[in-house]
């Protein structure tokens, strides 16, 4: 393994966790990150950190950095020959108190094996309770901005693929209005992709704090809480049936309790539940659907 | 296709869905089911019941009858031919409103193919939010009589068989004090296995509105709302990232609000939680183990 490499990722990813939370502590005005320290019998281990707060009900923000040999199983899902590896990286979902504010998951990620292959992958996508258009649109913009730093189809590319992965195929709609998602990038070299993913990690704060201003103080009653929880509950199914890393993790004995930190604290399910036509609910249902443009909408 | 099997099967699983429906209205004292009929595309349909009542918070009574040709999919997860099929059968999950009644599920079902091939698969098995050893044992032995009525070694094969099969790895936890499991049964014939099944079916209402009349007045407060509310989250977990069934349907094109009417009205997730050394909630978990041999306890 080459030592230099990956050392230095590893070290990047534990202070892009350190900033974060940083970061997150200082918007919420209230809450403070719980930190457990973990190891994984099979060498290498984490730090989870999770905060229930005053703006944000309840958040994750994960860092860890696993080495040692790979398990058959894992091996068998990844398509990789098994041997000695390293996979790190900072994974984050955030569930905010206010149904006005969208949840957020972002994630960025090395892997290395010691008969050289390696590959970065990530990303970032937005689930609004309520799709805001405009701010659809604005976060979209910013993703771009950072993809079009790096090479000119980056965002093209992982726009759709971010459509494609975070899909409900049992509900035929999205996650919530996407992003960018990457796997396997080993463009345009190793030192290149480790700066884009730098880049997507550090527009994780500007991102999300921008979001959570915008909306924190705008007034939802009991009807706005119920849907809240009724789109938690997609999102629980989407992690629990769709994700491949989550169900990569609970298959192949990861620890539990930092992968499904991703859950909401709270969710709801009501049978066959229809919002009323012409309603801000039934609105943002119509707007989870893969291919919309939504860097290229024309918007207030 | 056997038509006078197979149409006696499907007209008996649809009666036990009425006879199962009237039972629970009537142990609800103030619910009423809500009937959606559904047809499969490709042959076949169903009738979904869902009541959200006075004691059974969300309740759901599905009875169908699909046929027609077998996608590919579906009959490599079977591990059968591509064919013509029909499966019918009855699947329940109630969800009480007081913490200290139990989640019950159960499921009879039938399964033929144009080829000759047949079995019966199904199951009960309880999900006390709260473990009283002497309800749980009490189920046990119902079952065990249910069973014994047809052969000697189908309890300890079912139990264990469910212990397996409800057992949520991640967690290394069962899902609750398991039950009775069986699928592909062939024995001693179709007609032994049918009477089986229906005697299975026919022990659900006794079995669980005795449970329900035992603990349905017990006090309660915020307390046992909020484990009943993680417990429930367990069911989550379990039902969309182990139960085969959940899996197969949602992979197939199943009916979704159908197959996903087993998830509760309201779940909760909190990092890391741990009771109370000693509580009632640490010695719910401590039984929420494989190989409890419920049947034998010697309970009060």
């Amino acid at each position: 393994m080459s030592a230099l490499h990956s050392e230095s990722i590893v070290r990047y990813f534990r202070a892009l966790q350190d900033d974060i939370c940083r970061a997150l502590e200082a918007a919420d005005a209230g809450g403070r990150f719980r930190e457990d320290l973990w190891e994984r019998p099979g060498g290498g281990g984490g730090r989870t950190r999770v905060l229930e707060g005053r703006r944000i009900g309840k958040g994750g923000v994960n860092f860890s950095a696993v080495e040692g040999a790979m398990p058959e199983p894992a091996a068998r899902a990844l398509e990789v020959s098994p041997g000695p590896f390293l996979a790190t990286g900072v994974s984050i979902v955030l569930h905010p108190v206010n149904p006005r504010v969208p949840i957020i998951h972002m994630n960025v990620r090395y892997f290395e094996m010691d008969n050289g292959l390696w590959w970065f992958g990530g990303g970032i996508d937005l689930t609004p309770h309520y799709v805001d258009v405009a701010q659809a649109s604005w976060f979209h913009r910013q993703l771009k901005a950072v993809c079009d730093r790096h090479h000119p189809n980056f965002y093209p590319r992982f726009k759709d693929w971010a459509d494609e992965y975070f899909f409900l195929k049992h509900r035929q709609e999205t996650r919530g209005v996407g992003g960018i998602f990457f796997d396997r990038l080993r463009e345009p070299d190793r030192e290149g992709a480790f700066a884009f993913a730098r880049d997507v990690g550090e527009s994780f704060v500007p991102l999300y704090t921008h979001l959570l201003r915008e909306n924190q103080d705008l007034p939802y009653g009991e009807r706005h809480e119920q849907w809240q929880r009724l789109r938690r509950g997609r999102y629980v199914e989407f992690n629990l049936v769709w994700d491949k890393g989550t169900r990569f993790g609970l298959d192949t004995g990861g620890r539990t309790e930092s992968i499904l930190m991703s859950l909401p604290p709270l969710a709801a399910w009501q049978y066959d539940y229809q919002p009323e036509a012409d309603s801000e609910e039934a609105r943002t249902l119509a707007w989870l659907r893969k291919g919309v443009d939504w860097a290229g909408l024309d918007t207030p």
